[in-house]
């Protein structure tokens, strides 16, 4: 006997960014698995099992959900944002290497959903409208110096630079080192954007420079943006600026 | 009188990639603007006007679009994926710009989607599990010295990459020429996503090599991704192989 499992991404939290496909799969599963707050943001029917776990137990979720799956049930297992960035697919994947043969057979989908990134250049203009990259500042899993030469490397080619996990109860001072880092490589008026639980009530997103740009700002749930030396800025009369960066660029690079 | 302008992503194409926000985005409209083939993927109603327009006419259809919803029109116009990445956002800012500055008051808002490099992904495991970048390959708007050096820099860093606009009937050579200075960076065994229009009845997903990658085998809709050298193969008994990039690396650069 043999279930499947459906690594689901519910976007940024609110129901206007699930997408059909996501929705379908959550209804469908007779199990869901997912971090607590993620869960608590999808619609749980009362036939449905429901395990809820810590944000530390990435792994161990994962186990669990593919050995539920295995043993025949029909499970979802809830992402924020979209499930294959920095999220729960990887972890399902890595579990899957390493586990019980009988894991490989499984049937296992991914629901990809709107990442922060995507969600935060929304509100603001089209930041990521060029070339850009996304990169993850928690040194949880990989060593720091790693970050920074990757920070080197895509500031010195004139990428826009997303910042994915910035900050956390543990990791309070790793942003700030990143920002004064990007300083060197960056002119201070390049345009910073934090954006945090787009479409959610206590949604917020602030607009400062390279030079301004307050660490403290940001929490765990807080997505950053680095502009390039071509992204701009519009004014605009009664409106907040648009930021973007051009389709076209000239090569400059900082 | 001032209408509003949304700029809409839609996804890969298939209704199930739809987010209800997008749909909602579309149904308020009165007026619809896009790319051809991205209109016929939407519903319209008999009281909607469409204007369909060329894929090379960005820069007119976000004139077009602007200055209709600046006269009182509520105008959706409609892109793939999502508008913020290589798409219509970026285009319609560069005219807000430079336009007239009653386009400037205008209530412009940008409707996110998944954005092509998130489904193909999904369809094969979970490649951009790590720090990734996306970079359009075209250089009909940026020297092509450029994007060879940001692929050397993504390589060298060890950045898995998502290759957006890779060929098209007047660049026929440009994505051979990027995989073979790619070769030169990263191992022969690297594995390489070709993805093509996800959710469709023409959906078509390839797992190749760096070695093996044919330039030929892809269209103007394929996306490409490139793995780092953290990025993994699991063979599956039955099933197509899972690739994905672990969260956790070592810093073995190539």
């Amino acid at each position: 006997m043999s279930g499947r499992l459906a690594v689901v991404g519910i976007g940024p939290g609110d129901h206007r960014y699930l997408t059909p496909e996501a929705e379908q799969a959550l209804a469908m599963a007779d199990t869901l698995y997912g971090y607590g707050p993620y869960l608590a943001r999808v619609s749980v029917q009362s036939t449905q099992a429901v395990h809820p776990s810590d944000n530390r137990d990435e792994r161990e979720r994962a186990r669990d959900a593919l050995q539920h799956a295995v043993d025949g049930a029909n499970v979802a297992l809830v992402s924020g944002g979209d499930p294959g960035v920095f999220a729960m697919a990887a972890a399902v994947c890595e579990e899957i290497e390493v586990g019980p043969l009988a894991w490989r057979s499984l049937d296992v989908s991914i629901v990809p959903g709107i990442t922060a990134m995507l969600a935060v250049a929304a509100r603001v203009g089209a930041p990521l409208g060029h070339d850009f990259c996304a990169l993850s500042i928690s040194d949880n899993l990989k060593p720091w110096d790693l970050i920074e030469r990757r920070l080197d490397a895509a500031a010195r080619a004139g990428f826009v630079i997303a910042l994915y996990n910035p900050i956390s109860r543990a990791r309070p001072t790793q942003l700030g080192i990143a920002l004064e880092r990007l300083r060197s490589h960056l002119p201070s008026s390049t345009p910073v954007v934090f954006g945090r639980a787009i479409g959610r009530p206590d949604e917020r997103v602030n607009v400062m420079t390279l030079e301004t740009a307050d660490p403290t700002a940001a929490d765990m749930a807080t997505l950053i943006i680095i502009g390039s030396p071509e992204t701009r800025v519009i004014a605009r009369p009664e409106r907040p600026p648009l930021i973007y960066t051009p389709r076209a660029a000239q090569g400059r690079l900082p």
